[in-house]
């Protein structure tokens, strides 16, 4: 597996574009398209929020339907939940200017939106948008990235990654962007996420592997606990890279799954990096647990805790907090039995053991804490099972940003 | 039931006392007793947190054994929570000098730490702290509030609340005080409280008693969703008012639960309004819920959700946020069927009907969430099910409180 520049048009036969259609923001892009030229399978994952926007409801139709799949439009002004029939009609109309746009049926048109919850689209701006995109669309990597640009709300910077595999002796090229900042707190799936990839995959396939990816990788990250109405992941595969048919779980599978695996996990660690307000990655892996399930709440538990979040703000070496994330996480273990470990790039300092502190610089520990990414190791002793979990700090900036987010 | 005034010091026979020992501060008292000059019936509740505090290990064991109780030893400067052997060793010596002090079984001695996880006890300042302790007690209204201040952390006012009763013809007196503003989110109960009574009751019904009240008052609370290692709640009855020992469910047992319970809910209110950096309560009120248990969980995923909060303490209208938060709390119901309401003393105006926005101004919306309490009712029309959680907003002070609260 080789990492390339790109995103979402690496892929051969995948374009973008982005146009400033004035949903929300007044100077900036905020419609995004993806295209391929070939019809494509496709496979989706969706928020578990019993409200859920009007575009995860209707993307989910055609995703079950098993349809073939050929563009997505996505605004990043208004969310579209909360918004009864209305907003649904809004999900078709879109699809129908689209479809018509491109010359491809409505059917084949997925929708996504993020943004304010509880407002009805301006359905006349984001019409005149799709055209703008269709007339713009193109199949370089700029193109691709300003896709990326466009889907944004309060991120601060674009997420996109790309790798190239070999399947049956054919080069493919899997690509993918995301966006999500605050209200990420992922379950089934995360905030807006697209991946497209040339390789040739049934959808059933392509289904299986993502539902389990999202597992280890979106629905890892937590940024303050809040899962969206909006979250979706999109995968389109289109084939034109020419491998044989991935109909089973053959090497090709294991490969081509291991490059989704690569571009989730990178996204989903983009976004928590990215976190509202964020000032640093927190890495909170868990090590022999008892069971996996058991190895992903504990981690979890810890990126999730406010305190634990707040204290690495302020480079306190506070490990009492993540004692007590772990404590209440639901899980039952020893904690006379558990080690506590900072660890960075060059080393790796015990800070609990046997029940209490161990022996470490404080004036260590905290200079572990000051880099742009923290990795906190929780070794329970009690079996063979781990997991990683991601966040990020909890900042001044947060409280700004969401205090005032609609104005 | 009459609200008078005073906290741990209103029922007759019960004394308390400050000192500045110097656990942790400098310039305040850090030590408090609750001293009854007879014998106590006492009842606790405690963390659930796997990762329990010293003091809550050895208190529930004397709570268990059904002894009587004569004194609690609380200091405010460190937790004693991940401090192995050692940091029980310190239970018992503190329990140890107090009973010397107050010439008291060692064994009715109950032991409190709020503060620092992690960090070792000073037990010789702890000890000379107790003598202080024991020889400034006094049974005054004033003895109780500088028992309350000393306990207290990140709290910025001091909790304490007293009512009047009659039971059997006898006038009863119950009062308490609590102590907590971070790191809450109780679990079987919260942070450190302390009521006391002059009622006869026996430790069964006591117990019983405050087993059924801390699942609707201090565990319906939430700061930050951190649960403590070290949440106590503490119930003493000496029974100096001489009414009919209650030891069944008979009427008086009801006027002393309600009396109990109007004490708990009291400080479980002031505890969530006084949460670290708060600017003011909120109160989340589910109505017509399928089930007590959902009703619950809804209430208290509102008051949990960060993005709420933050919007609370910049009084944004965001509502679509709550719907968010109700959406992913694991109940199942139609936001198409739910209706949502602010309200205040004065009016109560719709926000959100039929699956999308209702017609409301945005100017009262907004000036609805600027007063010290702000209540939101969601209304699920499934059934007769209510409850009732309290939180509180998230602020810039929240962060800079929680970034630095070791140094």
């Amino acid at each position: 597996m080789k990492i390339i520049d790109g995103g979402v048009t690496a892929a051969n036969g995948f374009y973008a574009a982005a146009a400033a259609a004035g949903i929300k923001y007044k100077d900036r892009t905020d419609m995004a398209l993806v295209y391929s030229e070939y019809p494509c399978a496709a496979a989706g994952t969706f928020t578990t929020n019993v409200v859920k926007a009007a575009p995860v409801v209707y993307d989910r139709e055609i995703i079950r339907s098993g349809a073939p799949v050929q563009a997505v439009i996505v605004n990043s002004g208004i969310a579209n939940a909360c918004t009864g029939e209305e907003g649904m009609g809004y999900c078709r109309r879109t699809a129908e200017a689209a479809g018509e746009a491109l010359g491809i049926p409505a059917t084949s048109v997925l929708v996504g939106s993020t943004g304010v919850i509880g407002m009805q689209l301006p359905i006349d701006r984001v019409c005149a948008g799709v055209k703008l995109l269709a007339d713009a669309k193109k199949d370089t990597l700029e193109a691709g990235t300003e896709a990326a640009k466009a889907i944004m709300t309060t991120d601060t910077v674009k997420k996109e990654v790309a790798v190239e595999i070999t399947l049956s002796g054919k080069t493919v090229r899997v690509g993918g962007m995301s966006k999500g900042s605050g209200m990420i707190h992922p379950n089934m799936c995360t905030m807006l996420g697209y991946v497209t990839t040339d390789a040739a995959v049934s959808s059933e396939m392509l289904q299986k592997a993502i539902s389990e990816i999202v597992q280890d990788t979106f629905n890892m990250i937590s940024v303050d606990g809040d899962t969206s109405t909006n979250d979706t992941l999109l995968v389109l595969a289109n084939g034109s890279a020419g491998n044989e048919m991935i109909a089973e779980e053959n090497e090709d599978y294991r490969t081509l799954y291991e490059a989704l695996r690569y571009i989730c996990e990178t996204l989903a660690k983009k976004m928590a990096a990215d976190g509202e307000g964020a000032t640093r990655l927190i890495e909170s892996a868990v090590i022999h647990a008892d069971t996996k399930e058991n190895a992903k709440i504990l981690a979890k538990s810890v990126v999730c805790s406010s305190l634990t979040k707040a204290a690495v703000f302020g480079c306190d070496a506070n490990w009492g907090r993540i004692l007590c994330a772990l404590g209440y996480s639901g899980v039952q273990f020893d904690p006379d039995k558990t080690d506590l470990y900072f660890e960075n790039d060059e080393k790796k300092i015990l800070i609990f053991h046997n029940g209490s502190a161990a022996d470490y610089s404080e004036e260590e520990a905290t200079q572990m804490l000051s880099g742009d990414k923290v990795r906190i190791v929780s070794d329970m002793n009690m079996g063979e099972a781990s997991a990683t979990a991601w966040g990020c700090d909890l900042t001044y900036d947060y409280v700004k940003i969401n205090a005032d987010y609609r104005s």
